[in-house]
């Protein structure tokens, strides 16, 4: 019995190894990310094993150590958000902290715990509801959170401590170059820009897009029938992608905010237009979710009608496809291309796909017809993406 | 000019303190919270101000001051994982710590700060790089960063403290009476579940689908075209709530995991259930947002094709609100009805809306016969949601 637990968890175990193993294969930017934390804080440690940098922070390089675990992030934008939100909270709280507790040390022995209590009271309730409110949750929630901290902290040790602002002094001292030294290692070593990594999500999931609109048309009309059921790992079901990466891309760009230009973008670049163009193409894989309901649908057209409309629908298609692809190269070289209004016109002209009906029952070529529907909303819908 | 400056601060202020309020008018429990979190730092500050409680722990009710800040979340699941995930990973770090403290101390003068150094940069690496993986992340995120934050601290300071294990054992238990305190304040002083607010948006969203189902239907049907352009506010755009609230379903389904039985809800309710419906939701949504797009297409609909339809129309949709409205009232008593059966046969039985088709242009009733298909297509959709 011992014997097949052991198994069991053997193999567990080496699941998870593998699978570890495989995010680190596919990204090996990440194995940097480790390495860049692991040598940080041995960087930090020099503070507590070389006398003279250890005296000069008084003991407390507890808070440098702490402040490189908690401000180090992925992404440079990450790091920059935390770094600073750190700081001045930390800053802004320390000078309201002493502020209240010169008050404090003023309003003799019964007053004393009073104020302090009270203020304490105050200045955290208004603060948690503080991050509450959206503006502040997406731009300062660990900053509140710090300030916080750094005031309840600053002003009960004040009841204790005697050399307050020697305290206060090298808090913020330590906390500085813990910061600083973040933000150098990760601007300067290997650095992961979260605006790089929102352009390439949002390029991906076009490109994404275009295959499975190509793919689920051409599946339909090509007798393919019903094979997206059999390979759901296709290329067709690209856009489940697009429908899933809103808050990716939300974090994405509220990161990239705070990075300084880089390579091809400049200071306060407008990442809102990548949110844009991303609300636009979940609008779209939208529709291509109900086009893709129609294929599998129970009710299937008779071959000729499908081939009737199949001309026009792959062309429509096609054309709307070429446009994709061709907003995807656009945003990859941020040039604008003169292309894109030959295509663009191609695809208004192409003209829906027509028949004339002859008496048919409505109900056997429902499919058909609401696929090449679809299909023009969802032209109509590239037209929006081009738009934003 | 700087008069015009502060009437525009003053504006500014006064719009974003209305926002504020309004905020905490619709959802008093958030003010609740914020009193709560006062309340905590009050009380735990008391271990400064009282000579018996701060001899007790040695100066070191910071961390007990630190927790509180740390792990008083807003929902009862939230503040359970951050303490669990707290107080564990010191509690692991801390032996760890202490087992290397031990051994790079008898290692002599030179070997020390090579075992220390190490030790740090291996093990932060290792636990930086677990913190990519889903499962370690959405359930353990919080602990490996104190894992790594604490094992930092007790393995650098080993090398200037001498009374290591006095340090470490007075973290421990701070951590836990901050800890235990947050946790006993949330639970008993008006508890907000995130299991309740789960179960809570699920029956919301399931409402506004059905309303939103009905209002597009009807406003098309009745005349009311593109009103829903002018009036975008109005009930027929709920599915976007529905589409749009993945992000919270996740959050809120991960942090009920941790919270014992409470209300009708047992321990270990099978939570993932509600995300099923979620997902199920969103693909209903999806097709109302495509039939959306149909209604308020350029193509419209000759008048007696229309009628010809609307009737058809009209019953699909007032069947499928039906099994909506009753599914949400499944959900929200928890019990199994027998009706639902007989609603969904009615769905079902309806048939589709047919019609026997003249000699009509295709493209002239494409825009109502894609709008029929839809809500057969929603009709299949919800019975999906049914089964899940």
């Amino acid at each position: 019995m011992f014997l097949s637990l052991f198994v069991a968890l053997k193999s567990k175990a080496t699941k998870f190894f593998k699978r570890a193993w495989k995010t680190g294969m596919d990204e090996p930017k990440k194995f940097i990310h480790c390495l860049k934390v692991g040598m940080c804080l041995s960087i930090v440690s020099l503070f507590y094993y070389t006398r003279p940098l250890y005296d000069g922070v008084g003991g407390n390089a507890m808070w440098a150590v702490m402040t490189v675990v908690v401000v180090l992030e992925y992404t440079v934008g990450g790091t920059l958000y935390k770094g600073f939100n750190r700081a001045t909270a930390t800053l802004l709280a320390g000078s309201l902290g002493v502020g209240i507790h010169l008050l404090a040390s003023k309003s003799g022995d019964r007053g004393e715990p009073i104020i302090r209590g009270a203020s304490v009271f105050l200045i955290a309730s208004a603060a948690t509801f503080s991050r509450f409110i959206p503006e502040v949750k997406s731009r300062f929630d660990y900053g509140v959170l710090i300030f916080i901290l750094t005031f309840s902290l600053v002003s009960v040790s004040g009841y204790r401590v005697d050399k307050l602002f020697d305290l206060a002094q090298q808090r913020l001292s330590t906390i500085a170059i813990g910061t600083s030294m973040c933000i150098f290692i990760s601007i300067l070593v290997f650095p992961v820009w979260a605006g790089t990594d929102l352009h390439r999500l949002v390029i991906r999931n076009m490109d994404k897009l275009a295959e499975s609109l190509d793919g689920c048309v051409s599946t339909y009309f090509d007798g393919g029938i019903r094979k997206s059921e059999e390979e759901p790992g296709k290329k067709a079901q690209g856009y489940k992608c697009v429908l899933n990466s809103k808050a990716s891309e939300e974090s994405l760009a509220n990161l990239a905010r705070w990075e300084p230009g880089h390579g091809c973008f400049g200071f306060s670049y407008p990442w809102g237009q990548y949110l844009k163009i991303g609300t636009a193409m979940r609008h779209c894989a939208c529709c291509l979710e109900a086009l893709n309901g129609c294929i599998n649908s129970d009710i299937q057209a008779p071959e000729f009608i499908k081939k009737h409309l199949s001309d026009g629908c792959m062309k429509l298609s096609s054309h709307s496809t070429d446009v994709l692809k061709e907003l995807s190269n656009i945003i990859k070289s941020m040039e604008k291309s003169s292309n894109i209004d030959t295509l663009l016109g191609d695809m208004k002209n192409q003209g829906k796909p027509d028949a004339a009906m002859t008496n048919v029952p409505l109900m056997d070529i429902l499919p058909v017809v609401t696929m090449a529907s679809l299909l023009i909303e969802i032209a109509a819908r590239i037209e929006n993406i081009t738009d934003t």
